[in-house]
C-alpha cells in the first residue's frame, strides 16, 4: 500500500530506530511489508553500511523487483555480491527492460551466464532489447506488446484477449501489424470497449500515428510522450517491423533524469549521483571539479597580478574589486540558466537565437547601469573618492555586458560543439566574468591613477 | 502527426522564413496543420511580436487545445485580449483541469462571467475543481471518472460501457463506489478484459490502492504516480467519497515543473520562467536576484576592508584571496547541491541527516588537504615565499571545511524554517564562504606579517 511522504520518513525513523536497539525481527518484518518501490526508496536513502543490512533482509521474491527500482551503480553494488545463477533467478518476471538494464551493470562474462540460466525464449526477447543502448528508443522499450490483425472483428479480437492469462501493465492500445510483423496502427481499449463487436479492427484502429524508430534518443522519446499524453507507444526498426513498445512509466525515468541532468552538471555533478555515496566514492569525483576550477582561480589571480603596483598605491581597489567580479558572475550564470533551460526544452533555434542574445545584452546594459549607480555612489562615499565610484561603475557596466553576451553565446557555442553547456558552461562563464571584471576595474584604476 | 525534434525545428525555421518574407498564408497553412501541443511550443519559442502574430493565425477550433498547453502566463497573456464570452467557447470541451487553470489567470469578475456562459452541469463540475489550488490534488483532477457499484456483474459492465459515446482518455480503471459515491476499490480495464463475464466487480476489483486525499500537495501525487506506475488515481474528500481522478499526462507536468524549480531557483529565476520573456518583463526580476547578492559582495568587501594594512604591506594577498574564496564557493555549491535535491526527492530525513553532514565535512577536509598542497606550492613559487604558501593552506583548509558543514547544514536548516533552500542557499552559502576565505587568509597574513 502507498504511503504519504510523511509517513513514510516515520517509516524510514520506526526502522532506524529498530536498527539501532537490533530489533531485526520488526526491521524484516516493516521493510517486507513495502512495496518494492518504497524498498528501493529506502535503500537509497539509506548510508552505505545501512543499505547492505537491509538488502540482506528482504525476502527473495522482492529481490529483483527492488533491483529493478534502483538506480544504476546501486544495482551494481548489490549485483557485485551475487553468482549468475542468483542473477538469473531474481530478475525472473521483471520487465525485459528492467533485466536489460540490470544486466548491463554486469560484467559481460557474468551477462552471458545469465542469459545461458534463461530459457531459449526469453534469452532471445532479451538480446533484442540488450542490442540497443540505454538512451535510445530501444533501451526503453518491452517486448510485451499484444499484436492483432487488422482483418479480425472486434469480436474476435475480444475472445482472443480473454484467452491471456493477463494483459500487460500500462496496455492502453493493441498494436496492429500485418503478415510480415509491420507496423500498421493501434486499437485503443477504450475503442474496443465502445465499439460494436462487429466491425473489423481495420474499420477502428487509428493509423495516423507515428510509431518511434528504435534509434530515436532518449529525451526526443520523452518530448513525444509528453506533447501527445500518450501511455504507450509503438517501436520500429528502419523497415517498420514492430520491435516493442515504450510506456509512460519508463518514459518519466527519462523526463526525471533529464530535468535533474541540468541541475547537478552546473555543480559538476552527474544526474546519478547517489546522494549517500560514500566519503570514498564521492571525495574523488568532487576534488576533479575543484581542481577544473582552481584553474579558473588562477587564471583570475594572474589577472590581478598584473596590476599590483596600482594595488600598491590605492588598496581600496583589492576591497572593492570582487564587487565587479561577483555581480558579473551572478548576472552571467542568469543567462546561462534561462539558456541552458531553453536548450534543453527544444526551444532555441536559428530561428530565435539572435533575438535572445540581444534581448539579454539589452538586460545586462540596463541592469549595469542601475547597479553601476547604487554602486557608484556606496563606492565613493565608503572611500570618500568619487574616482573610485566612477572606476567601479564603469567596470561594472562593462562586466554586466560581458557577462549577458558570454552566458548567451557559451550555451549556443557549445550546443553546436556538441560539449554539454550545463557542465562546462559555468566554468568558463566564471573565468571571462573574473578576468573581465578585474580587468577592466584595475586596468580602469592603472589609466586614472597611474 | 507528432514531429521529431530535428523536423520540429526546421518547421520553426521554414514558418520563419514564411513569416519574414510575408508569406502569410503559408504561415497559416503550416500552422493549422500542427498538433496543439507543437503549436504550444512554437508559441513559447517565439519572441514577443511573433507569439501575437502566431496566434492570431491559429484557427477558432484549435484555439482552446493551444491554450490548454500553454504557461500560465502566456495563457494569461492570450486571454487578457478576449471577453469572457470568447474564453467560454474556445474553452469548450477542454477538460476540467486544464479549464480550470485558464480561468485562474483571469480576474475573478471575469472568471463569473465565463462560468455563466457556461451550461448548469458543466458549471458545477468546474466550481468543485475550481474549489482546489493549483499546487494540491484537487488542482489536478478532472470529473470524469467511469464509476460502477460493486455488486454488477462483470457483463454488465461491459454492457454499461458499450452506452457510452467514448471512453474518457487515460482510462485504466473504473473506479468501484457504493450507494454515497464513496471509494472502495478499481477494477482494471485489463482485468476486465480478462476475466470470466460471469463473476461480480467485487470479487475481481483492487481494493489495496489508497486513494489520494484532495488535499495532498502535488509533489507528493507526483512520487505516488512515479513510486506505483500509475496511470490514474481516483481523489477522494476526508469522508472517503470520490470527487473525480487524476491522470498521469497531468503528474508529468508536475515531474518536470518540480525538477525545473531547484535549477531555475538556483539562479533566482522561476521555474515558469519564459524563455523568450521581453526585456520590460526580464529585467526588473533579474535586476532584484542582483540587488540581493550585492549585498553580499558589500559584506564580503566589508570583510577585506578590515586588513587594509595587510594587504597594503604584502600585495600578492590581494591577488591570491580569490581564490581561497572562490574555491569555498565551489565546494559549498557542490555540496548545497547535493543536499538540494536530496531533499527534493524526499531521501534527507531525522535519521540520515547527521551522516550526511559528517559526510560531507570529510570531503570537504580530504579536498581541502589534497588541493592546500597544490596551492600552497604554486602560491610559494610562484611569490618565491614558502610562508603564503603556508598561509593559503591554511586558509583554504578552513574554507573548505565551513563550505561544507554550510552547504549541507543550510538546506536542512531552510527547510525546517519553510524557506526554499534552492533559491536562498546559494545567497547565503556565497557570504559564508567570502566572508570565511578573505577573513581566514587576510587574518592570518596579518598576524604572521604584522
Amino acid at each position: 500500500m502507498p504511503q504519504p511522504v510523511a509517513t513514510r520518513n516515520q517509516t524510514l525513523d520506526k526502522l532506524t530506530l529498530a536498527l539501532d536497539s537490533g530489533a531485526l525481527v520488526d526491521v524484516r518484518r516493516m521493510l517486507n511489508g513495502l512495496p518494492p518501490a518504497e524498498i528501493a526508496h529506502l535503500l537509497e536513502s539509506s548510508p552505505p553500511k545501512f543499505r547492505n543490512i537491509l538488502w540482506k533482509m528482504i525476502e527473495g521474491d522482492l529481490e529483483g523487483e527492488v533491483l529493478g527500482e534502483l538506480p544504476d551503480d546501486l544495482q551494481a553494488h548489490f549485483l557485485s555480491r551475487m553468482d549468475a545463477a542468483e542473477v538469473a533467478s531474481i530478475t525472473e518476471g521483471l520487465e525485459d527492460d528492467d533485466i536489460a538494464d540490470i544486466l548491463q551493470q554486469l560484467p559481460d562474462r557474468v551477462t552471458w551466464e545469465v542469459l545461458n540460466y534463461m530459457d531459449h525464449q526469453d534469452r532471445t526477447r532479451l538480446e533484442s532489447v540488450m542490442l540497443y543502448p540505454d538512451e535510445v528508443a530501444g533501451g526503453l522499450m518491452n517486448t510485451d506488446a499484444i499484436t492483432i490483425r487488422p482483418s479480425l472483428t472486434l469480436d474476435v479480437v475480444m475472445r482472443y484477449l480473454r484467452r491471456h492469462e493477463e494483459i500487460p501493465e500500462m496496455t492502453d492500445n493493441l498494436i496492429v501489424v500485418n503478415r510480415s510483423d509491420q507496423f500498421i496502427g493501434v486499437l485503443p481499449l477504450r475503442t474496443l470497449l465502445v465499439s460494436d463487436p462487429g466491425v473489423t479492427v481495420r474499420e477502428m484502429m487509428i493509423t495516423d500515428i507515428d510509431p518511434i524508430p528504435v534509434d530515436m534518443p532518449d529525451d526526443e522519446v520523452a518530448r513525444l510522450f509528453e506533447r501527445n499524453d500518450w501511455v504507450s507507444a509503438p517501436v520500429v526498426d528502419g523497415s517498420g517491423k514492430l520491435l516493442g513498445r515504450i510506456t509512460i512509466d519508463d518514459v518519466v525515468d527519462v523526463i526525471r533524469e533529464d530535468a535533474d541532468h541540468s541541475f547537478m552538471s552546473m555543480a559538476g555533478l552527474d544526474e546519478e549521483e547517489d546522494t549517500f555515496a560514500s566519503v570514498g566514492k564521492a571525495a574523488p569525483k568532487r576534488a576533479v571539479w575543484l581542481g577544473i576550477n582552481l584553474i579558473t582561480a588562477f587564471i583570475a589571480a594572474a589577472a590581478i597580478n598584473m596590476f599590483q603596483d596600482t594595488i600598491d598605491k590605492v588598496v581600496a581597489l583589492a576591497v572593492l574589486m570582487p564587487i565587479v567580479a561577483s555581480m558579473g558572475g551572478i548576472a552571467g550564470t542568469q543567462t546561462l540558466t534561462v539558456l541552458v533551460r531553453g536548450i534543453a526544452m527544444g526551444q532555441v533555434g536559428r530561428n530565435n537565437q539572435n533575438w535572445l542574445l540581444s534581448r539579454e545584452v539589452t538586460i545586462g546594459l540596463l541592469n549595469g547601469l542601475v547597479w553601476a549607480a547604487v554602486v557608484a555612489v556606496a563606492a565613493s562615499l565608503w572611500f570618500d573618492d568619487w574616482h573610485i565610484g566612477l572606476i567601479i561603475a564603469a567596470a561594472l557596466i562593462i562586466n554586466l555586458v560581458t557577462a549577458a553576451f558570454t552566458g548567451a553565446a557559451l550555451p549556443l557555442l557549445l550546443t553546436r560543439m556538441n560539449i554539454d553547456p550545463a557542465l562546462a558552461g559555468g566554468v568558463v562563464l566564471t573565468t571571462v566574468t573574473d578576468v573581465v571584471g578585474f580587468v577592466s576595474f584595475l586596468g580602469l584604476a592603472t589609466l586614472f591613477y597611474a
